[in-house]
């Protein structure tokens, strides 16, 4: 039988990521900032800012007016923003991320049987 | 002379897990959900998740409480789940994530020379 | 001539409220968790939990399905929870938060003269 | 026999607030962007703002940091900006906040009696 969902991160994807933001910290001294707590902070304030982009903006122009430009630009920023802080936060906690993710992406696979849930939001009563 | 910074991630780095959740956000008929205000609203819902297992921790236990063990695993999933549906919207708003987050690496890294930033945090007065 | 726009918070208030979390934390010897970094970490969390009810909603269906009802409740509790932290973390930094809000509410109010953002989003280009 | 804990709220607390935030849209025409999902997106942009001036400083040296002067002056606008558009968000709903933060407190206390849970975090395992 085929497995239809093979896993979505391969082993050792966004390692090279960790390893460069982790010696970019290094090479500043600024390792002993990057503690768990200072570095969720730093995740939430980078999410934020994503979040700012879009906050005026109608829900039914927000992908036409993002997928292109500057406004995507600036999306694009904040979202490598916040992926760069997450790496390392899973870097400091030795979090194998790929694994985290495969396994994550199996159980909520599992938890929502798409004949179940179709075309209804997940937390919907 | 060797570049001392090759790009941290590769092309196609993440691409497979946005196929992934793409294909799972079909195959539920959820995708109609997945407009750039909502996933923002995601993103910023499980980087609060993320944040909360850290908040009543004393900074300087914290990543020792959370290398291994129960609560290892449980920050592994919330930050699994900020990075699905970080990629998610990447992928909605057609952001090439490698090229984002490699242009932002290599700005930031040209921003904070070492000499200059040694030891200081970057938006200390 | 009259102040069209007199303050909109009143000395103290809410001080009844800082009074209230100050004396929970105490009774409980909860006061030692509550430096800046943890606290901050807490309004983000409960922001998180506040945005996640709503991330699923069609925007233009959130106003009515959320102004009634288990969900209404919901959205009270939530709006709370960010509240209290909110008062909290103002009370241990010694801010005076009537005249935080008055000074923020002056600015903001000179910083956009109705004439000029008529119907314009405030970050919109 | 005194009730120890009196609600935390006066009736009508903050109304002028919600008074004012809605009187300042409207001149503004900007009402029309207040719907909840948008203004989530303000409270976790503005929280994040907040949480970013706290991330890269030392916990046990926080309170200090940012309990005068121009830093105290910063946490004050923020806190201030996430206030007043939880407090719009509140009216958008018409949430009646001081009966929501009333019986969220009582709730809370009951749930964590002192005596059970005296110094402890109350997330700790």
């Amino acid at each position: 039988m085929n497995d239809p969902h093979p896993d979505p991160m391969r082993p050792g994807e966004l390692s090279q990521l960790a390893d460069a933001v982790r010696a970019f910290s290094e090479e500043r001294d600024w390792a002993k900032f990057h503690d768990p707590k200072s570095l969720a902070l730093a995740v939430v304030s980078e999410a934020g800012q994503l979040a700012e982009l879009f906050r005026w903006i109608p829900a039914d122009e927000a992908a036409a007016a993002f997928s292109h430009g500057e406004r995507n630009l600036r999306a694009g920023e904040e979202i490598a923003d916040v992926l760069i802080f997450l790496v390392r936060l899973a870097d400091v906690l030795e979090i194998d991320l790929p694994h985290a993710v495969n396994t994550n992406f199996a159980t909520t696979s599992a938890r929502f049987p798409p004949s179940r849930v179709q075309g209804k939001a997940p937390n919907s009563a």
